[in-house]
């Protein structure tokens, strides 16, 4: 299959090209190197030494045997991105190309308009670029859990039979966002599921919970091939944050009461639920959505499983809560479906403790790099739109 | 009170801006003059002959006594917008500063970029500027009926209780928008809603029907404080395009089968309603939404009145079905609550005849302006995205 991924130098983005590549599916990709220029930003930098594309593309070459078709330019820019469909025509878009950060989203007007603009305009641009060149494109789009928020009641994939004073209807899930980011990503949900009833577009929509994991199988030992790891604020995820602060003897920091639940699963998992989703295409006119994590966890409980990873490989791994830099409720109900994934043939890896250790073999490798870097892992960036330091609780 | 209008020299911001001075309160706006380029893009021009910004200003000094002060400049530039909050501090923004047109966002990339770039963007540069200005500013939305569409249940205003396997929460009601400008005031809502969840804004959100209309008893004679009246594809809508085309001796034209259901209220209506949430604010956290219209028509049923009334003109109107240019539902259950601003004191008018006999009167003076730019009625922009002029049916 031709496949194009958006946002090809990030850290799934990249992943997912190796791992489609060694498939056998021929892969094309997009990037503007903007996480380049925002993890800096933050004063931080990439825990693995990625290469840049020149190099990863030799790699790629070199262990996959076919040239990653890459194109160099801004998903919001029209033409630039119609030319690249015109040269690439895919049968299937991975659209990995956008910010996605809630804290980086949150800091001022600036970076919550670049969010909104770079994420909703992008889509778009997409969406009327497939029009003009492959209506019959399968559109995978990348949403978040965080789009349905925390409400009270179980969370459906997407929609659900509404029964309001004695009628019915099939509706989308109420969604209640809690960053500019996440409604950027709610935003796109609504344009996408509009280009499928009004164009006959055929669209997966992914509800991903949070990714971890340094690394698939299928990279090698090639450093070439490695992707981003990052730890800072906006842009380190947390379980990826809390392996990095383990391995520089920092406190583990959950944010607040710490009883937070999200879904979680691990970056080789992510890739097999994408590639299910890509080879398995919905029909024309067809918008699913699947909510893709494997297990629930309290940050808390997340905290105690590393720590516990963390003491066999002799690291004394302590968990100090930080103040809540964010407005999120702390005890809550969530109890989301995720069975779409399964029904298409999703085998969970149901193995965190196997894989943090991967990831622990991989940071301590790497110690220096996040070591120099270590003050960008203390957040600053409040939901109230100032700009200061969480204290320890 | 101090009150901001963003887009005041529109249709609905310019004739509120009359009204609440009139009340006594002090009026600021912001414009671009977008609109006056809008409209000519689609050939077209508004049917009353509006004045210049300049000599609206001299005329509502002299009528009103007051100045309005007046700030040009584009609602997307955040620093154009914190000052002009900070010259003028509102205890009220009344946002109708957007791109209000279905078919105009339509068009094309551009178009559609141009539109959710435009409506959301200069949402957040308003929320922003707030927080920085005024956060106990009441923010008046103006959202739309449309961003329900039409769901085969009732439509609440705004929020429900939702039961769902056996758990209950307050969630927002499902929203199903069916053009791009439509989806970018769902963008807007949901940005909205957040702001107030998470920085204790108070917004009202005023999901409006079709207004109709030229004028209210305010405005006087003076020509200058006249509003403006569109009649093309774009930004005329139903009965305001159907009452032009009937003065013009043309066939009003219904799109399709004509048994689309929509709310309605006329002008005068609309401003009594803005004017009772203004006057009435919510809660400092409080997101509340109205569904505002009078009453719920089909478009042939609105055909058939302006036959009636235009034969007491002498018109021989005849109606003619145009091939939809749409892709919406034709025929659909349509029954949203609209309650809210009844409990808040709104007395509807009732009497749409009455109505339409004023716009008669307005539009027979203003045959010629309208006759010039016929063409501009016959909707050719098609929501498959080609362009191509309907056909009779």
């Amino acid at each position: 299959m031709n496949v194009m991924i958006t946002g090809v130098d990030g850290y799934i983005g990249w992943t997912l090209a190796v791992y489609l590549a060694k498939r056998g599916h021929r892969v094309a990709g997009i990037d503007n190197y903007y996480r380049r220029q925002w993890v800096p930003e933050m004063n931080s930098q990439s825990a693995t030494p990625i290469s840049n594309m020149t190099d990863r593309l030799l790699a790629f070459r070199q262990h996959l045997n076919q040239n990653l078709i890459f194109f160099r330019g801004d998903l919001t820019d029209y033409n630039f991105v119609l030319n690249a469909y015109k040269k690439f025509v895919p049968d299937c878009i991975v659209y990995l190309g956008e910010m996605p950060s809630a804290p980086y989203s949150m800091i001022d007007f600036q970076h919550a308009s670049f969010t909104q603009t770079n994420n909703v305009i992008g889509t778009l641009a997409t969406l009327y670029a497939m029009k003009e060149v492959s209506p019959e494109c399968h559109l995978l789009k990348l949403g978040t859990m965080g789009e349905y928020g925390t409400p009270n009641v179980d969370i459906p994939e997407g929609f659900f039979e509404l029964e309001f004073r004695g009628r019915k209807d099939r509706m989308m899930f109420p969604r209640k966002a809690g960053s500019w980011y996440h409604q950027s990503k709610v935003h796109d949900t609504n344009n996408v599921e509009m280009a499928c009833r009004l164009w006959n577009f055929r669209s997966t929509d992914v509800m991903q919970g949070v990714v971890y994991g340094t690394r698939i199988d299928e990279m090698g030992e090639d450093e070439r091939l490695i992707t981003r790891f990052d730890f800072d604020q906006c842009f380190g995820t947390a379980i990826n944050r809390f392996c990095a602060q383990a391995v520089i003897d920092l406190p583990i920091t959950p944010y607040g009461k710490g009883n937070q639940k999200r879904g979680f699963l691990p970056l080789r998992d992510s890739i097999q639920c994408l590639t299910l989703a890509i080879e398995n295409p919905p029909e024309a006119g067809e918008y699913r959505t699947f909510n893709q994590f494997e297990e629930v966890y309290s940050i808390n409980e997340l905290a105690k499983k590393i720590q516990l990873i963390g003491s066999e490989f002799d690291l004394n791994v302590e968990i100090n809560a930080l103040e809540n830099p964010r407005i999120e409720a702390e005890e809550h109900y969530f109890n989301p479906d995720h069975q779409h994934l399964l029904d298409l043939g999703y085998k969970p890896t149901h193995d965190m403790d196997s894989e943090l250790r991967i990831v622990f073999q991989d940071l301590i490798k790497y110690r220096e790099r996040i070591e120099v870097r270590k003050e960008a892992q203390f957040p600053d960036i409040r939901w109230d739109g100032t700009r200061k330091k969480s204290v320890y609780l």
